[in-house]
C-alpha cells in the first residue's frame, strides 16, 4: 500500500474525536528509549521487527552508550534527538522511566509506548509513580499507551513498537481487521491465531495498565480508520465509559462490528451490596448491556471471536436475516437446524412449487431446507448447481451455507467448487458460507473466490447468526429520546419510603394508593377509603429494610386488624431498632391479579446509573433472569427491555392469565431512567420491589420503593 | 499388531453380549456382491482399499462376468464360494439385494454389510422391501449393517468394507477411540476431523436405516472391544432401547467414557400431545435423559466430541476433579477461571504458605490459582518448574492445565517444555493438559510426552471438566432398587380422578384429603371434616381436563359456597358436556403454604414409561425446567432428579420460606416410577399437577391426578 495514501487518511481524520491517537498508532517518526543493539531485548525487538519490514518513517534510537543501533544513527538523549519524534517507544527501567517520560513531554513529543512494568499492577509505590505519569500526560497533552503493556503493531504500515515474540513464528496476514486487548499475551495469542488461520488481523494494540489511552479509545480510533472494516476486542474490565460509549458509537456510525470477548464473569457479587439491585449488577452484568445497547457481539472464545470477525469481514449483514441450506448429509442438515433454531435465526422452507420440481430430479432428496441433495451429486456433479441455485433463486435466503465435509478433499471438488462458484457470481449480494474440510490451500482459494470457510458446520451457523445480529443493530431505528422529568432535589440523606415515593411521583412514577398515618385512627380511615385488603408499613427514615423486622404485615382486612397492626408495628420497631424515630405507620392498598416485577438503579462507578428490570421473587433471585440498560432512555428501549427477559411470557398472557399492561411499565421504567439520571452522583441505588403490573389498561404501580443516598 | 492378538480377544468375548457383532465388525473373511474392477466406483472401493491396506483376511469377490476382480480370483455367486465367508457385503441394486441376502443366509453367512440405498428412506415400497430384509436376518440370524449405510472400517485389522470416499485424502491414525453413528456422511465427517487434528480414531461403524444392527449394539461392541477406550458416537434418532441401554451400562461398567453428538433437538414438540406430561416430552429430552442416566457426554459439536474423546484417551477420570492452572498471562487465567466456575468445576486456592513463597520468588507474580508466573519466565525458565511444581505438590489438583499460548512456538520452547516434563514426570496420575499453539510435529511431541494438546483454553477447561463427569459416573453408588408396589389394575378406560387417586393409593402416593360427594350435603359434611377452605372439582369420568370447563372452585371458604359450588359445579358440566356421566362433586382439603410442583409420566414409544419431575407453572410451561428419568428408579434417584433442576433452591428454603419436604417428594416420585413400570403398556400417562410439596416433615401431596389409559 503506497504511502501517500496513508498521510491522505491521516489528514482526513484530524477532525474526528479519535485522531488524537494518530501519532501513536500511526507515527511518522518514533524514537526508543532505552534502545539496544540486541534484538532479542525488548529495548532492541522494535527496531529489529522495523527494520526487518523496512519500517517508512524515521527510527530514533537513544542509547547515551552508543553511537548506532543495529546499524542506525543513536542519539545519547531525548534532549539530542535531532527531531521530534511523533511517538517514543519507553523501554527502560521504571526507575528511569518517569525521567524519560518528562523529557519527552517537554520535547513535544506527542505519544508514548511505554513497555515499562513496576506500577500500579504492583504495588501502592507502582501505583504512585503511574500517577505521576498521568499528570504528565494530563498537563503536555503527550498521550500515553502503558505502562506495562506489550505495545502495537501494524503490518500494513510496518510499524512494530511491541517487544513480543510472537513474530518468532511469522509476520500477520494483512487483513481488515482490527485488534484492541486491554491483556498483551491474549492480544498477540489473538493475532497468532489469527494469523495460523490465514485471517487478515493486521493491526493489533495493547493497551496495558491503561494510565492514560483506554481500550476504549483504541476501537474508536479503528473505528475512524478507512483500513479497518471489524474490530476484534479482549477486555478485562472497563475503566473508563466516555470513550467507549463515543467509541462504540462511532463503530455502529461506520457500520463496523465490533467483537468482544470479555473475560470476568465470575467476578459477580464481589463487591459490598448496599442494595438488592447491587447485589445483582455486577461489573460485567453492565458491561454486557452496554455491549448490548451497541450491538457489539459477546464472543465466548478467541476461535469464536475470529469465526466472526473473519465472516464479518465480507461486509454483508442482512438485518433481517434467512439461512438456506446446501447439503450432501441429512444428519448435518438436522445439526445445522438445531443450531439455528437455539439461535433464533430464521431457516423458511422452500418454496412448494421448487421442492416438487427437485424431487422429480432426485427422487429420495429432501428439498425443504436444508436442501439434501444426497449422494447423487457424486454422480452428476451439476446436481450440485441446480439444486443451490433453485435454493438461492427461489428461496431468497440472505445467507447460504453449503455443507460439503470431506467432499472438499476429494477428487471430485475441482468440479463442485465450480458449479458453486458459478451459482455465487449469478447471485451476488448474499453471505456465502461452506463448512468443508480442507488443507490450508484449499482453504484459502475458496476465500479468495469469496466463500467464508468454517470447518465446523455449528461453529458456521454461530457466525452466520451474528452477521444477522449485526445487521440487526446497524439498522436499528433511532431509539425515542429519554423522557423529561422535573429537576430532581434528593434529600441529604436516605429518604423513608413515603418521601421516596413522593419524589418518584414527581417524575411521574405511579406507586399504590396509600397513606402516611401518625395514629390508628387514621390508618383506619385510610384503609376504609382505599378499601380492603391493605398492606401496613412501618415508617421511619431510620429503617431501611422493614420486613427484616417485620415491619410489614400484609393482607389486613378489617378495621380491628389495622388498630391491632399499627400497635404490632411500633412494639416490633422499638424492640428492633429502640433509637429509631418512628413517624407512624404507612398504609397502602394491596393490588391483587398484578404481575410481580422488580424494577431498580444501580450506580455503577464506571458507565453511571444502570436500569435494572426483571420479574419478581424466584426470577431474579434464583434465575437472575434481569436486564440491564444505561440511564436515561426512552419508552421503546424500556419496552425492548420488559420483553427481552426469559419471563417474558408471563406478562404477555400465558397460562390464561390476562396479558399486563407492559407500555405503562415501560413508561415508568424509562422515567426511573430519567430520574436516575437528573439524581446525580448523589444517587446510589433505587429499589421499585415490587413493582405490580396490572392487567392491560389498568397500569403499574410500586408497592414500595427505597432511594439510597450517598453520605 | 499381530493378528494372533486379536484372536484372541476374539475368543475371550464368544460369550459376551455383544459377540454376535463380531463377524460383522471384525471378520476374518469377507465377500464382496458386486465388486468392481473400477477402483472408484462403490462395489470396488471395498476391495482396493483392503488390497492398499493389506487385508490379513480372506477376500473374496462376486461377479458373474469376471474371474478376477483387481487380482483378486472371483466367483460367479454367492453359491460357488469356495467357502462361507464370516460376512459380505452388498453393493448391488436395491432389485438385486434383496435375493443376494437371501443367497448369504442361505449360505450361512453371519453378517452382511449393505450400501445398497433405496428402502425405508425413499418410500413405502422400500419400507415393505426393508421389512423383508428384517425377516431374513430374524428367521437365519445373520445381522444386517444397513441397507443405505457407508459400512464400517478398522484400520488395525486394516478391515474396509466401506465405500467411503474419505481416504482419498489419508488413511486413518492408529488409536483407542472408535466411532459408531447413524449418519455415513457425519461419521466419516469426524473421522476425517479425528485424523487432520493426529487423533487416533481407527474404527467407525456406520448403521444407515438400522432394519438390523442398531448404533446402541455397535456401542456396546465397541464397549467390549479391548482395542477401544473410548465411544463418540453421532445419533439422530434412536430406534431400539435394549441394545442401547445393555451398550451404556456395559461401557460404564468398562470404565470406558461415551461421547454423544445426538441432532435432532430441534423436533421437540413433534409429535401429538395428548397428555400435559408428553407436551413437555420430546424425544430429544427422553434420549437425553438416557444418556444423563449412564454418564454419557452429549457434545454440541464434533469439535467437542474429540476435544473430549481424545482427552479421555488419556484414562485419568478424577471423580472430585480440581484444577490447577499455571499461566503466563493474567487475562487468561480470569478467562479460564470464568469457564470452570460456568461448569461448576473447583479451583480451590493454591495453599497460603507457598503463595507467599512463590511472591517472594517474583514479587508481582499472581500465586492464588490460577499461577501467573508472569512474563518473568522469559528471563529465567527455571521458575516455570518452580512455579507449576509448587503448584501440583501443594495445590494437590487431580488436572492441570498450563497456558503457554504462542510461548510454545518460541526459542524458548525446548527449555521450558524440559522443565514441565520433568514435573510431570515426578508428579504422575493427574490429567496434564496444555494451551498451546504449536505446529502439528509440536503438537505430536507433547501429546507424545503425555500432555493432552488443546489450542483454545477454554476447549481445555470444558476437557477437563468431562473427565470429571466420568469419574463421578463412574464410580457413582450403585442406585438404591425401586420400591416395590402391589400389582397395578388398569381399567380399560381412563379412570376419574377419584379412581385415579385410589389406584396411586395403593402404590402409597399421596393425595390431598378428599372425599367424593354424590350430593350437596354429603359435600358440605367432609369440608367440615377436613376443615376450611376446600377445593371443588366435578366427579365424571368423561370430563378429563376439568379446569377447561370451569369444574374447579378453589378456596370454598364456608358451608354455604359448597352448597351453591356444588349446584354451579353440576350447571356448569352439564352446559359443557351434556351426555357426560356425573358422578357428583370432589371435595378436598386446599393445602396451603407447599411449593407447587408437577410429577408425570409418559410413554416413550422407544425407551417405554418415563417419570418427569418440574416445579409447577411457570417453571415447567415457560421455563421448561424439568427432569426426566426411565422407570422405575429408587429415592436416591428420585431425590437427585429433584436437586437437578434450576428452581431447586425454592425447594431448599430459598427466600426466606420454610424447607420443603424433599424426602417425600422423593419417595413419591419413586413410587410413581414403581407404578409405571407396573401399569404395562395399557399405561399412556399420567400427570400430577399439581402436587404440593409441604414444609419439611409434613409430605407431599398430589392435589390433582390423571391417568390416561390406551384403547
Amino acid at each position: 500500500m503506497a504511502f501517500s495514501h496513508i498521510r491522505n487518511w491521516e489528514s482526513s481524520t484530524t477532525m474526528s474525536r479519535f485522531a488524537g491517537l494518530t501519532p501513536l498508532l500511526a507515527p511518522q517518526s518514533i524514537a526508543v528509549v532505552g534502545a539496544s543493539s540486541d534484538a532479542t531485548r525488548i529495548g532492541g525487538r522494535p527496531i529489529a521487527y522495523m527494520k526487518a519490514q523496512n519500517f517508512q518513517g524515521t527510527l530514533l534510537p537513544i542509547n547515551p552508550n552508543r553511537a548506532e543501533i543495529q546499524g542506525i544513527k543513536a542519539y545519547p538523549s531525548v534532549s539530542a534527538l535531532p527531531e521530534t519524534p511523533d511517538a517514543a517507544i519507553v523501554a527502560v527501567p521504571a526507575e528511569l522511566a518517569t525521567q524519560a517520560i518528562e523529557d519527552l513531554a517537554a520535547r513535544g513529543c506527542k505519544a508514548v509506548v511505554m513497555f515499562t512494568a513496576g506500577f500500579a499492577e504492583m504495588d501502592e509505590a507502582g501505583a504512585v509513580a503511574q500517577q505521576k505519569l498521568v499528570n504528565i500526560a494530563k498537563t503536555s497533552g503527550m498521550r500515553i499507551l502503558g505502562p506495562n503493556c506489550l505495545g502495537v503493531f501494524d503490518a500494513r504500515r510496518s510499524y512494530y513498537a511491541t517487544f513480543s515474540s510472537s513474530f518468532d513464528s511469522g509476520w500477520p496476514v494483512m487483513g481488515r481487521i482490527g485488534i484492541a486487548s486491554q491483556s498483551g499475551a491474549y492480544g498477540t495469542h489473538l493475532y497468532t491465531l489469527a494469523r495460523n488461520r490465514g485471517i487478515g488481523a493486521s493491526l493489533c494494540v495493547m493497551t496495558g495498565n491503561e494510565a492514560d489511552v483506554t481500550v476504549g479509545e483504541c476501537i474508536g480510533w479503528l473505528a475512524e480508520n478507512p483500513e479497518v472494516d471489524v474490530i476484534a476486542v479482549y477486555a478485562e474490565g472497563i475503566r473508563e465509559s466516555e470513550g467507549l460509549i463515543a467509541a462504540l458509537q462511532a463503530a455502529k456510525d461506520a457500520r463496523k462490528p465490533v467483537v468482544m470477548q470479555k473475560v470476568g464473569r465470575s467476578e459477580l457479587g464481589g463487591k459490598a451490596a448496599q442494595s438488592h439491585t447491587a447485589s445483582i449488577a455486577g461489573d460485567d452484568a453492565v458491561t454486557e448491556a452496554v455491549m448490548n445497547e451497541f450491538g457489539v457481539f459477546r464472543a465466548v472464545n478467541s476461535e469464536q471471536m475470529l469465526d466472526i470477525a473473519h465472516t464479518a469481514t465480507r461486509k454483508i449483514y442482512p438485518a433481517r436475516n434467512t439461512l438456506g441450506v446446501i447439503t450432501v448429509s441429512g444428519g448435518a442438515g438436522v445439526l445445522i437446524s438445531d443450531v439455528a433454531e437455539s439461535l433464533g435465526l430464521q431457516m423458511p422452507e422452500m418454496p412448494v412449487a421448487t421442492q416438487k420440481k427437485l424431487r422429480e430430479l432426485v427422487p429420495f432428496c429432501a428439498p425443504r431446507n436444508p436442501v439434501d441433495a444426497t449422494a447423487q451429486v457424486s454422480n452428476d456433479v451439476t446436481l450440485v448447481k441446480t439444486f443451490t441455485e433453485s435454493m438461492v433463486r427461489d428461496g431468497g435466503y440472505s445467507s447460504v451455507l453449503g455443507f460439503f465435509s470431506m467432499t472438499a478433499s476429494s477428487r471430485r471438488w475441482p468440479s463442485i467448487s465450480e458449479q458453486l462458484n458459478q451459482v455465487k457470481a449469478e447471485n451476488p449480494g448474499r453471505l456465502y458460507v461452506l463448512s468443508v474440510i480442507v488443507p490450508p490451500e484449499g482453504r484459502d482459494k475458496l476465500e479468495a473466490d469469496g466463500w467464508v470457510v468454517h470447518e465446523d458446520p455449528t461453529r458456521a451457523v454461530t457466525a452466520i447468526d451474528a452477521m444477522g445480529r449485526f445487521g440487526a443493530a446497524f439498522d436499528a431505528p433511532k431509539p425515542a429520546p429519554a423522557p423529561t422529568v422535573p429537576p430532581v432535589k434528593l434529600p441529604a440523606a436516605t429518604p423513608t419510603e413515603a418521601e421516596a415515593k413522593r419524589l418518584l411521583a414527581e417524575a411521574g412514577i405511579q406507586s399504590a394508593p396509600e397513606a402516611a398515618c401518625a395514629t390508628a385512627e387514621a390508618a383506619v380511615a385510610a384503609a376504609e377509603r382505599f378499601g380492603y385488603p391493605v398492606v401496613m408499613k412501618i415508617l421511619s427514615p431510620d429503617i431501611l429494610h422493614k420486613s427484616e423486622i417485620g415491619g410489614v404485615l400484609l393482607d389486613v382486612s378489617d378495621a380491628a386488624g389495622v388498630r391491632d397492626g399499627f400497635a404490632l408495628l411500633l412494639e416490633r420497631a422499638k424492640q428492633a431498632a429502640p433509637a429509631a424515630r418512628i413517624e407512624g405507620v404507612l398504609v397502602a392498598k394491596q393490588l391483587k391479579g398484578g404481575v410481580e416485577c422488580i424494577m431498580g438503579i444501580i450506580r455503577d462507578p464506571v458507565f453511571g446509573p444502570m436500569a435494572m428490570f426483571g420479574l419478581g421473587g424466584i426470577f431474579v433471585e434464583i434465575l437472575k433472569d434481569v436486564v440491564f440498560r444505561r440511564c436515561p432512555f426512552g419508552e421503546d428501549v424500556a419496552e425492548q427491555m420488559i420483553r427481552s427477559i426469559k419471563g417474558a411470557p408471563l406478562l404477555q398472557g400465558a397460562r390464561g392469565r390476562p396479558p399486563a399492561d407492559i407500555k405503562a411499565l415501560a413508561t415508568m421504567l424509562s422515567r426511573l431512567s430519567a430520574f436516575a439520571a437528573a439524581g446525580g452522583e448523589k444517587l446510589v441505588s433505587i429499589d421499585l420491589n415490587p413493582v405490580f403490573a396490572m392487567p392491560d389498561g389498568q397500569g403499574a404501580f410500586a408497592a414500595d420503593a427505597v432511594i439510597e443516598v450517598a453520605g
